[in-house]
C-alpha cells in the first residue's frame, strides 16, 4: 500500500474546525426542532421534500435521493412519520414495486407550524453569522463537493 | 411574533447545497470507517481525542466538549467502546464526581489501524476536491461559526 498522505497542520486545522462547526450546527437545529416540533432535522427534511413534490407524493427511491439518506434509514424515518399521521405509504398504481410516500394534511400542517422557528434557527446559527461573500463561498464549496 | 424572515432564493440554494454536501460527506466517512474499522466517525473522534490527551485520559466532561457531543450520546458511545475494550472508565482520584475515560492499548492499536484509511477518505471526499483557496475559506467559515 502507498504511503499515507497525512493531513498537514493547516489541512488538519480546517478539517477539525469544519467537523466541529457542522456538528454543533446540526445538533442545535436538531434540538430546536425536537423541542418546538417534536422531530429531528432529518424528519423535517422529509416533510419539506414531500411538500414540494407534485401531489405531495414521491417514490421512496426519489425521497432517499432528495434527502441524501440510505434506504434503511429513510424507511425507519417514514415509518415513524406514518405513526404520527404525517405521512402515508401506498403502492404506486403504475408500478407495483414502487412504494410511494404521501404527505398528509396533518403532515403539511406540522411542517407549516415548524417552518418559521426552523428558519429563524438557520439564520441565527448560520446565515446571519456569515458575510454575503462567505455565503457565496459556502455555496461554491458545497456545490463542488456535490458535483463530483 | 415578528414576521418570519424567510430565506431568499440564493440563501435557500446555499443552505440546501450545504446540508446535502455535509450529509453525503459524513455518511461516506461513516460507511468507510464502519466497513474498515467497525466504528462510526463519532467513535473514531473519541479515540483520536483520548490519544492526544496527557496519559491518554480525559474527564468525560472534557471529552464531551472536545467532540461537540451531548453527555448522554457520549456516555452511550463510551459504553460501546468499553465493551470493545478500546476505552476504560474510571473515577478521578482527585475528584470523586469526575469520571475519566482512558484509551487502552487495544484502543490505541485500533486507532492506528484505522487512521490511514480514514485520512484517505477525508482527502478523497473533501481536501483533494477543493482548491487551497476554498480550503482557506472553509476554515474561516468554520472558525467564524465556532467563534460565536
Amino acid at each position: 500500500m502507498a504511503e499515507t498522505r497525512w493531513l498537514d497542520a493547516g489541512e488538519q486545522r480546517t478539517w477539525r474546525a469544519f467537523v466541529a462547526a457542522t456538528q454543533r450546527l446540526f445538533d442545535q437545529l436538531d434540538r430546536e426542532l425536537q423541542r418546538d416540533a417534536g422531530m429531528p432535522h432529518a424528519y423535517y427534511q422529509i416533510l419539506v421534500n414531500l411538500s414540494e413534490a407534485p401531489g405531495r407524493t414521491l417514490r421512496m427511491r426519489e425521497l432517499a435521493a432528495h434527502t441524501s439518506s440510505s434506504r434503511s434509514r429513510l424507511s425507519h424515518a417514514v415509518a415513524r412519520l406514518e405513526e404520527r399521521g404525517f405521512v402515508r405509504r401506498q403502492t404506486c398504481p403504475t408500478d407495483k414495486r414502487g412504494a410511494l410516500a404521501v404527505l398528509t394534511d396533518d403532515g403539511f400542517e406540522a411542517l407549516r407550524a415548524a417552518a418559521p422557528g426552523h428558519v429563524e434557527g438557520v439564520r441565527a446559527h448560520l446565515v446571519d453569522r456569515l458575510t454575503p461573500a462567505q455565503m457565496a463561498q459556502l455555496r461554491e464549496i458545497s456545490e463542488t463537493l456535490l458535483g463530483g
